[in-house]
């Protein structure tokens, strides 16, 4: 059970409501997944979040899925089980196959253990690595 | 200061060289960085983490590219600055340019916030999330 | 399912009972919440646990709702459930309305964002921030 | 050393030099701090993470300095140096006293302990603590 | 409900199968646990992880329960519950009685509580304590 | 530069000072490390990690040089760059040789790896799993 209620379209202020509107303009759907739903019960971070998001998650110098797989990776990487179920649906609707899925989790579970390996090391970086640009 | 001492080539037993000239082959360089030789105290891991870094990382479903910016992003997640500046610079080898870097770690910052989000309101997983493959 | 059975008050020990009373007695209460009654199974940390929350929870140089909202704030944070719904429901006694709720997540999210940015771009301390007193 | 140059005013182009003037602004200064001139090399990430911080930590339901303690304690929980040495300086600046700090530290690592001796144990959340508002 | 579907060993093909076997002889039983059965929708990453943990695990300078109590204690500390079960089992197995897995949370919850103190006061690391070996 | 001044023992009020004096005799040395004299500016958090930690590492189910392995683990994990180094050395002091580091770090860099994993495909717990003691 969630700690606030999830907040309907019928029942969210006008605020909240237009964010709503958006979210489905924006993805071509009538349906809001329950994270916005949640968010509705304060609109401001509901309203920013949202504009954030389509600005970050817009084609850019790195395209939608790859975007979307970053995205994916660091949330299973944090174990948030929410954000792991929906942007690993938003990586599949803009192509990532069950092929891709399965290297994506090989990575993460790499970086995941080399970053272990050279904390406890106490690894100093090469000079060679500073200042990358 | 590093918890062990590197081990420099020369300094390398017959176990660890094999590592650092299949890494200097398989990159075509006459370098070794220093995460290999911290690591090279303990060949097992040495070799075991070589091997699995070079399949993981290998041309598949995803590109080369994609894979280094997926292990950048969750170093940085981690906040794990050998790995964040290491694969920083295999990134930029493989083309990550200065704009496709301020992406990713807009991405990865808008991650973890929604992350807690997510987590803060318990939000339950849609239904239609659920099962992805 | 919890990893060991839940002890309640009528099958406590007497150093867990001990305890049991305390807490009841401290927090005006008949009610043991299931954090207690899983620790119960091992008596020292269940006394050094509580003994240390009592101390530490108390009013001082900050008051107890801050103290609740900045423990809800790390427990977010981290991702545990438990946590989250406990110090919530703590913090909402002692007076956290759900507009508080709604900005203390902006304030862990907007943190967990600029982190992450703060360590992918190597951010230098800037010296007037060091030796903070 | 940091992953890209730090950019100061003189370099900056005319939409990084819009968020430094109003840093300074907004803040009464004209000092500039790194984390700023290093998001300058990607000027829309600059931009967003500034509103976002300011509409975040304006004052509203809770106060100032009660945010910026929240702030501090989830960069303390999450082992980022540069928040810590900033937003440190930022809740100073806004009365924190050393005794706050003391107290504030001993309940982000109490928050610590507890997170994960609840999920060690894997406690269930206690139904009272379910639905919060 | 997991991200993908857990392959049973009838629907496995001949490579996850040789891997399902090779854990049923290690492990000297007939049972497969769910872990496996969903990598082995992936097979390289399911044989190259079983391998990597055959080898990790085996009796070296450090005995397997202590290893296993090692692997519970940082999973535990991570937040993931299924490492923690499964973990938790195999420590059990391997001799660990509710008193060491009490001890063990202990020891776990009291790292984190001073990490984060050494975190927050950005303790300097003592010369004392460089190059470990 | 840390957070806050170190407290040398010649500047330490009475409550710190006992505490140095305790530390000093438990530990059969007269050399008080950075980690106390940091924590020595809020004396009430000084006594009692200081006690906590002696009654957690004390010899019980467990022995003190496992418990130690356990912590250092732990810190390693949690990337605290201070108890990685000073737990490093408490273990060492008990009889951590290089070879017990070395697997140590491979534990905990698998353990990392197969969290994410378990977390990534979102792994139901098995049945067998459940309810360990």
């Amino acid at each position: 059970m969630p700690t606030v209620p999830l907040i309907e379209e019928s029942a969210a202020g006008p605020e909240a409501r237009a964010v709503f509107d958006d979210i489905k303009a924006s993805r071509n759907t009538d349906w809001i997944n329950n994270f916005w739903k949640a968010l509705a019960n304060h609109p401001p971070p509901l309203r920013r979040t949202w504009e954030s998001l389509k600005e970050v998650m817009a084609p850019g110098a790195l395209d939608p899925l790859t975007k979307e797989l970053i995205y994916l990776a660091v949330s299973v990487s944090n174990g948030c089980q929410y954000c792991t179920a929906s942007h690993g649906a938003a990586a599949k609707r803009l192509g990532m196959t069950p092929e891709m899925l399965g290297e994506l989790l090989a990575v993460v579970a790499m970086a995941n253990e080399t970053n272990r390996l050279a904390d406890g090391y106490r690894v100093p970086v090469d000079e060679r690595f500073e200042n990358l640009f």
